[in-house]
């Protein structure tokens, strides 16, 4: 079979490439696992690092143009893995470029399923971001979507449209709302949870992180590892058991900030955890203050999705994932 | 000022046109009431019966085109009621047109006012049909949501992006969610709560209605007279009393299908009420079948939007308004 990833050479996409080749395999029917035979990477600039697989078609192309959509995706495409997205605080920035990749693209990629009739399984990433305003104490899969930043707006626009193209048989669609993902490696990004990542990643450097929120702002975090995991397991998923709530909220770890920092005293010392700078920026305090800390992980446990047991062990699996030479005086 | 409805040829579009020339101002700012110096009535088919009024502005056209919107709102447009719309039934038959007038035209008109730049207010209407699947006992302004029909996910879908264009300043929104409207005049429709008004309307016009849901089966219902109210005091609310929250469930009756024929009972008496022929139709009992049959009208009534007192009072105003003579015998 073929599968699909879009944002195949983002962070995310190239992992979880990593992740099915390592595999082989994918369950995307009743009939059990099949090889997979071809993973497409279409990104926006050429994944590397998988030359020497056959399997591997690096693809190119804005995925907001149909034709790119047309070449990416046939009728022997089993699975879509639709990563591709321009990040919360950039969406923010720059309003058009998100309504383009973060809806358009993902409308156009539905319709090309639809177009073609065989019916994929499509896994669609959302986020927090869908949630905010009054929320309840435990938010759960079903509570409401009030999105506070036009990233979360065009995700949960790109919900609905995949729970109705779903429900009309034109795809057999999940969405995975991921928690934030740390410890993302490299540089800071235009996220507005950029900093979740940065207070470790940069600590553990020698640099010093700037933190652009208040001490106790509560986040919800994932690992990448856990994340892929999640990804696969979610698209392996028997479309049944969702019914027609296609949405599944991962499991993460809660944490403020304090007690991200208090985790990394734990794994790598106090000289690396003093490395952070408080900055407030009201923007992005505003925006990430309005996702949810927390949520509900009945429902997703039940469907044997996990997360990370502490913030702890997201940074011990940064250090062995990564490779990572902790800077420790 | 200058005042656009969509949908300006239609049931609620007419009569909404008719309320407005009537007052002659409306309120959309802290200035208190302006007149209405041009009232812009776009549609597919020309506007009729306004001719005697000089404030009238007929247009037709395909408001899913850009050009059609660019010349009907400019910086003067300072209200929008945006009614025009496909509706369910035949945006779950016709699923490409459906998108088309339900969802990118909403975007168009969205659109257009962000490249103004005059923060117009725009009304949306919205329905039952944004809830379904597994529902509170009370249905909140809050309350998440599910639909269950394409009609539904293209409302919810504009409903989001009005809110987003609202918080970002570029737009005046709020939303209005309507009861199913009865009793509306003339002949059956492709709504799937079309014979909402069939069951008061043909019997009453000495003819047999068809009803293709099961006798208990709630439906929460709204006279055309308070929808109109409604819909120019949602206009006038103070932006600031909305917040967050740009939709608001409008105030409706709940009635079983036998509750509305014995209200039927009540004001026509035994043999027009006997008019009724029940033929199951599985597709239109599962869609109505989503909708909430009531939900929480707290916000509504401490914003001042009111409804009906019952269904047999809802009968009455059809009378009323439309000049009707029961055909008793």
């Amino acid at each position: 079979m073929k599968v699909l990833i879009t944002g195949g050479a983002g962070f995310l996409g190239a992992r979880l490439a990593r992740a099915l080749l390592s595999r082989g395999e994918l369950t995307v029917a009743e009939g059990g696992a099949q090889p997979i035979d071809e993973l497409a990477l279409l990104d926006v600039a050429a994944a590397t690092g998988f030359e020497g697989d056959a399997r591997v078609k690096v693809m190119t192309g804005d995925i907001a143009q149909p034709a790119v959509l047309d070449a990416a995706i046939d009728r022997d495409t089993a699975a879509i893995f639709h990563l591709a997205a321009i990040v919360s605080g950039q969406a923010e920035a720059e309003f058009e470029l998100g309504m383009r990749i973060n809806l358009d693209a993902s409308r156009l990629l539905l319709e090309r399923c639809r177009a073609l009739g065989h019916r994929p399984r499509v896994v669609f990433t959302s986020s927090v971001a869908v949630y905010g305003g009054v929320m309840p104490e435990l938010v759960r899969d079903d509570t409401a979507l009030n999105p506070q930043s036009s990233y979360g707006t065009q995700k949960a626009v790109a919900e609905l449209l995949l729970s109705d193209y779903t429900r009309r048989g034109f795809v057999d669609g999940r969405v995975l709302r991921l928690p934030t993902i740390s410890v993302r490696p490299g540089r800071p990004n235009a996220a507005t949870t950029s900093f979740a990542s940065g207070i470790v990643r940069e600590p553990l450097n020698g640099e010093t992180a700037v933190i652009p929120v208040p001490r106790d702002l509560r986040i919800w975090l994932l690992s990448p590892r856990r994340a892929i995991d999640c990804l696969i397991a979610g698209c392996e998923l028997d479309s049944n058991v969702l019914g027609t709530q296609r949405a599944v909220n991962l499991p993460g770890v809660s944490a403020s900030v304090d007690e991200m920092l208090a985790a990394l005293r734990e794994v790598a010392g106090d000289a690396v955890a003093a490395r952070i700078e408080f900055r407030a920026d009201e923007r992005i305090a505003r925006i990430v203050g309005s996702f949810p800390a927390q949520w509900d992980t009945t429902r997703a446990r039940s469907l044997g999705l996990e997360g990370d047991a502490s913030f702890a062990e997201i940074i011990r699996r940064y250090i062995e994932d990564e490779g990572i030479r902790p800077v420790a005086g």
